[in-house]
């Protein structure tokens, strides 16, 4: 029996997507040269479409890694000297403050407990910190931080780099490029494709950072996937190494099916099951969404705590078809954790929702 | 028209690809947890192919990696202290010495001109290199060192690590893990798959390095897919980070299709091919090997020089419905490259010739 997803990622795929990969299989996609004029448009349609959905500007490049985590590494490798920040409030958050340990980065934290967010009049970051490293969705325990206070800690910091951690939650949150000098995510979370890609946007001024490190500051700033490379490689819509064309050609065509949608329509439409799924939460006897300040509610990862073992609700579920996440470390057993991504409609949030309830 | 792939990469599709990626998407591979016993039991079955099909020994594990370009960084970062060795006569050997430059390696290098080889009498390993950097075929210009080579360079120089650049090759060389302390390919070559996955062999002994650089030496050995994160997480057959969990359950699929035929049979058609097409090349007014040795010629990669410019040899053949790769960077139209890989039988090789011909 096929099941439906709930999973923050790997997650459901979208419907659209076993019609895309049939169409690729049927064009040969996975054969084709990654120095090929087939493959620079592949490249090039996705870049468009990625633009158009988050709304990129010319000012920053759109890449392609092996997944999210490795962009942790290489946006620290090539945009921070010295010393790095990081707003810390769950285990992926951690983790990107771990890579910067890791890469002898002297690293500040500001760290929350698990299930607490960030407000940007909080936020003190040290002098010296080049790069501010914010999550704005923690997988890991559901709590988001909103676009607008990125964007003021951007605009009181601005010689500071921003780079925001949207892995779990891009296209819904609304950044401002503008103020954002990087940002990034991965495929198999709300584009609902299978995992095997990650996507690195930088701008500009994080490609100079980079340049001046390499030249002028004798400092490594890696050897695979740097920003220079791959942006000198950009020009002409190729890569430095073979990529993940396949992926590549179906993220394209996702963003291009989410752009017909809207990303407006997209977005309301996220807001709209997450309202569902907060309220039937809310007023439940059995659950109880584990972040308790709306504001620093997730849209996209809901998480609420068990009363019965989360163990029981999972299985329950499982029967009934739908594959729901358990809680996240230490709340494995007590949490569950429900996915709210474009490939999921109202009507399985609404019946996720039903089965819940039994 | 359905074209065959002759390309060195990535390359035609083995035949049964398309029936495994039928049964993932029925199967819903795409969509399930890296911190499931499904996950891990699909990680176990691929482990156990390879190493069949490999003859890999308990002593070395295998990781995943977003490609083999990855892996030149990551050996580099996790086995070299201060000094590499590298044998470069080629694009792709070039590189994985330019990744060690870019790392702030002392690498050395004993370089040799495009489309010639290299003896193991001829190598002479500098005092205080801790890697000897071999690539067994070079995928720009056609050049394979042969294994028993590479196992004599490792006797002779038995404390040094010797890691094996497999990428355009494997499952080809027959090579003895005794001696060889890593070696790594991606999957877009010779298993017929699309692009997008790495795969990385690497021994106890090399783990070991990378934990006393980490400990003793107080080093940066990277923070993504480092040796010991990858091997701490492997013991119980999961990934430090979400993996390309189709394209590993594909490739365990792929790599019990080449056992089921047995590796001797894959090795003696691979012979075969190659056999046929040299036959061809050798006796040819209008095409010339471009490796001259015969011991130095690649069984995987085939490269002829051509009498009339490349481009138009390749269009006719397109014309017939095969593709062939161009030759490499400035040989780009005076030579071509021929995949022989198992994806194409020996009647599609039978095919390219008589195209060829004409």
């Amino acid at each position: 029996m096929k099941q439906t997803y709930f999973t923050p990622g790997p997650a459901e795929l979208y419907p659209t997507l076993y019609k895309h990969l049939q169409t690729a299989m049927d064009e040969q996609i996975g054969s084709i040269s990654h120095r090929s004029q087939k493959f620079r448009d592949i490249y090039r349609f996705t870049d468009t479409q990625l633009r158009t959905l988050l709304n990129i500007p010319d000012t920053h490049g759109i890449f392609f890694t092996g997944s999210a985590s490795e962009v942790w590494e290489r946006i620290l490798f090539n945009c921070v000297e010295h010393e790095s920040f990081h707003l810390v409030n769950g285990s992926f958050s951690k983790k990107f403050y771990d890579y910067a340990n890791a890469l002898h980065k002297y690293a500040h934290v500001f760290e929350k407990p698990f299930g607490e967010g960030f407000d940007y009049t909080e936020v003190d970051v040290p002098e010296y910190a080049e790069l501010i490293c914010v999550t704005h969705n923690e997988t890991s325990s559901g709590v988001q931080m909103r676009p607008t206070e990125i964007h003021k800690l951007k605009r009181k910091y601005a010689k500071k780099l921003v780079v925001v951690d949207m892995v779990s939650s891009a296209p819904y949150p609304d950044l401002d490029f503008a103020l954002v000098d990087s940002a990034f995510f991965s495929v198999q979370k709300a584009f609902g494709m299978p995992a095997g890609l990650g996507v690195w946007i930088a701008s500009q001024t994080c490609l100079e950072k980079a340049e001046r490190l390499q030249k002028y500051d004798n400092l490594t700033v890696g050897a695979h996937h740097t920003l220079p490379t791959l942006w000198s490689h950009y020009k002409t819509f190729e890569t430095p190494a073979t990529p993940n064309v396949l992926f590549i050609y179906l993220l394209g065509k996702i963003a291009e099916d989410f752009n017909k949608i809207g990303i407006d329509t997209i977005r309301k439409q996220t807001d709209e099951k997450a309202r569902m799924l907060y309220k039937f939460l809310d007023a439940s006897d059995d659950y109880t969404p584990f972040v308790k300040q709306e504001r620093h509610r997730s849209q996209t990862v809901v998480v609420a705590t068990t009363k019965e073992p989360s163990t029981e609700v999972i299985a329950s579920a499982k029967q009934a078809g739908m594959i729901i996440g358990t809680g996240y470390g230490k709340f494995k057993e007590s949490q569950i954790r429900i996915a709210n991504f474009p490939a999921v409609s109202i009507e399985q949030v609404d019946l996720l929702i039903n089965q819940l309830q039994k």
